[in-house]
């Protein structure tokens, strides 16, 4: 197994030890979702080549799709030019990134109707999935 | 001018009243870089069409592109499922998004040798411009 020293302490992690890691699909370029990982979070997925992160609500490391099925298998590990954001270019297993049962997470758009009008956030895909469904499935 | 409060209201600002904005080159899919947007940013974003963050280092309002001419003009602003990642879809004025004079931030790429073997994050690509003469040039 290498020794992952210089590769942790190349990541600027935050005050509370973690940096946010973009998941995008390899191959469309896709932003599909956002996270965060500890040290061990990126080592765990390093090694296993599928995306773990660190769950803020549960505090503790998430493989992602551990309930689900819906995994990331990871192509490339990238790291920004001040250390302090990952980016995982990933194959989302199942086509389901979103735990509401969308492809990814980013189907709210900002829309204006009118110059000048009103304002809200737009709901661009519905769900593929049942939510309900997604994690009674396993 | 339209009201923003529920856009604002929407978004999950962290204990420092700042979420996390992937920017997007809205053509090729390529992600950009990451930064931070409190609520005037995200505000000044929608009504400038021009990607505008918060400077965690400068504690003030960044117009990305406001000394190196780079600006990021902004096709799409999306919101995550859960509100606490914001997703920019822009044109990157210039083709430079980083500081360092490269096209986009996350030309770090973590490579592993052979089975076993050292790992590094290895620099994927060499800057298009010298980081001294982007800001010296407008």
């Amino acid at each position: 197994m290498p020794d992952y020293t210089q590769i942790l302490q190349a990541v600027s992690w935050n005050e509370q030890g973690l940096v946010p890691a973009i998941a995008q699909d390899f191959s469309s370029g896709t932003v599909l979702m956002m996270a965060w990982m500890n040290s061990d979070a990126l080592q765990a997925t390093i090694e296993s080549n599928e995306a773990v992160y660190w769950s803020r609500s549960r505090q503790r490391l998430w493989h992602k799709g551990e309930s689900s099925g819906h995994i990331q298998k990871v192509h490339e590990i990238r790291l920004d030019c001040d250390g302090d954001t990952v980016l995982l270019k990933v194959e989302q297993v199942g086509g389901i990134a979103c735990h509401t049962g969308r492809a990814n997470c980013m189907f709210r758009r900002y829309t204006q109707h009118t110059e000048g009008g009103t304002c809200h956030w737009q709901i661009t895909d519905a769900p593929l999935l049942d939510p309900n469904d997604i994690y009674a499935k396993k």
